[in-house]
């Protein structure tokens, strides 16, 4: 199964993998622009393909941005990065790619694979390596089936390259953890290199669809007037992954501590509403909600906040005083809650002290 | 011209090194180690040989360790990291390297490339970038002339690799700079490549062979019971570059201040005497000696301190309280002197705020 990525579908994929994407993964209007520019360019459409269906032996590169999301609202990719980061990435394997794939669901993370394949004619597998965004590198999906990150090409606005060849994931992390400033806060990488039977076996397939067809709806509901957030549930609900989608929350925002350690953005934003407080963590992704101290929603799952008008989703970067919103909490698949991937990416590889306790059952507990 | 190098002329280049090195550049006794052992493994000579007698369109290498002396004391490298930056350098330039050549002049990296030669069974070019060691990857003669720093290959003990190719030598340093604690504090590097044409222009001749020739006096002194600062002096004064060398003081240290700041060892030295108080500031190497508050001694030009008996080199981070020293300064090329060479390591380029005086003005002035 394959569809066809035009410039008209950028904005709704761009919707729903922010949503998705945690209040991480970059910002999509930045996203949307650059790849909606790419796409036009290119004059034809870029061909997303199920993960069933890349041949066993293709290659297949993961393309993303990296980095503390704020920095990428005032210095976007010049565009070229991530086409350099990939010719790097080949130079170095000593072959080229024959598919692009997402590291991430998020607003910029989705779309930057279809704006460098537009622009090189390559076709986008429809898959990720995390189901949603997360800060560190070896929180993937890939890490968790033995797919090493690097070679890992990193390429910056001024098209300086780092290519890190690493004796472990976490050993790469720690490399562009203490690299972020240097390059700038914000780098584009091609790395995860991997083949299609990789792919099968590793990704989290069917996400950059979801996101379009979340998107849709939510767009949709909007020209004809509906509510947003019924349709937006509907639609999450609809997926074999987001069945557990609750609104957990409405307020207004009426603080965000927010500070940029090099690596990352961290703080956490106060919502204040009729039922109380919600206090939100974020580490360039929102990571658990806290109910007047109760834990509401925890990662791995996902939590988002969004406009309460237009039930689009307000990023960590963009999250600010007075802002009324209401906040989502969702299911991952069971293979993201599996004991393996929770040692990877659950509350204490976070540095949390609490057990992942997924939201349905928080929900079912708290009578919401 | 060519000459074979032994296990037996290993201590010698070391020495004499260790002096040229102005107490950086690693140390002399690790890098001994390495170098006999390697030669051992052989079980034949590297050949060194002249700039001028490298064939224009070979490619030579730079092999050197990158970081703060003091980390090399207690990590020392297995030997295995410079060969495989020097691999990872090649696949990224298609091509292997033909003659290898040192950074800088140090106990370390005089006889660094020396190591991986003697394994591959390479020559090595009698000649480095630096005629002194320097704290900062910019501060060599290839960078006045143009060549560039990048792409440069790193790697740790671990064997992670990072494989740089920035826009700008600075910009190279400054990737290393925050690399640095990230990869261990010190690093194996292959990098500044160049062919023999770019060699005859702009490498600083002849250091190496000078290096064994100091070395081999200062052991002749020794083994015939003669003074070996009288040797030393001697075949100092002897070359065409160190023609104004003094022994500027003599006395105890008395005090000494050292931090790793991740990339380089700073500090300096109290050295108290019949003549007053003499004080060393260090950035990996000594730059600058003071005399009662007066400069005495300044970057590029050479500042070494030395054992009271045997006349061999302290590296800086073996200085310590109680030592009985006498201190050497010495005059450096005059091509190290020009306008251009001062920009790049004069003492503006360490952030001291005092015009560059050369050692023989210096010292006829205190007439000493």
């Amino acid at each position: 199964m394959s569809r066809l990525i035009a410039i008209d579908d950028v904005d709704d994929i761009a919707a729903g993998a922010a949503i998705l994407g945690c209040g991480g993964g970059g910002d999509p209007y930045v996203g949307a622009l650059m790849t909606q520019q790419s796409l036009r360019a290119a004059g034809r459409p870029v061909t997303l393909v199920a993960p069933a269906d890349v041949p066993d032996d293709a290659l297949v590169v993961v393309i993303a941005g990296i980095g503390a999301p704020p920095v990428l609202i005032e210095k976007i990719p010049n565009g070229s990065e991530s086409e350099l980061a990939l010719r790097h990435l080949e130079r170095h394997l000593g072959r080229r790619a024959d598919y692009l794939m997402s590291a991430e669901v998020g607003g910029l993370n989705s779309l930057y694979p279809l704006q460098v394949a537009a622009k090189l004619g390559l076709p986008v597998v429809d898959a990720d390596g995390m189901g949603r965004a997360f800060p560190k590198l070896e929180m993937t999906s890939f890490h968790i089936f033995g797919i090493p990150t690097t070679p890992l090409a990193l390429v910056n606005e001024r098209a300086d390259l780092v290519l890190m060849q690493t004796t472990s994931d976490q050993q790469a992390e720690h490399f562009v953890k203490h690299l972020a400033v240097g390059m700038g806060g914000i780098m584009s990488s091609a790395g995860f290199a991997q083949s299609g039977a990789d792919v099968k076996r590793a990704a989290v397939p069917g996400t950059l669809s979801i996101c379009q067809d979340i998107g849709r709806a939510l767009r949709l509901a909007r020209q004809q007037r509906q509510d947003p957030f019924e349709a937006l549930l509907g639609a999450m609900r609809a997926t074999e992954y987001y069945r557990h989608t609750h609104l957990i929350f409405e307020g207004k925002v009426t603080d965000v501590e927010r500070r940029i350690t090099g690596r990352w953005s961290m703080g956490q934003a106060r919502i204040e509403g009729a039922r109380g407080v919600l206090e939100v963590a974020v580490q360039n992704e929102l990571l658990v909600a806290r109910l007047n101290g109760r834990t509401a929603a925890i990662v791995p799952d996902l939590v988002a906040v969004l406009d309460e008008d237009t039930a689009q989703a307000i990023t960590a970067e963009q999250l600010r005083y007075g802002q009324r919103v209401r906040v989502l909490a969702a299911s991952v698949p069971p293979i993201m809650r599996s004991e393996a991937a929770l040692k990877v990416w659950g509350p204490q590889a976070f540095g949390i002290d609490e057990p992942f306790v997924p939201i349905e059952q928080l929900v079912a507990a708290a009578a919401i």
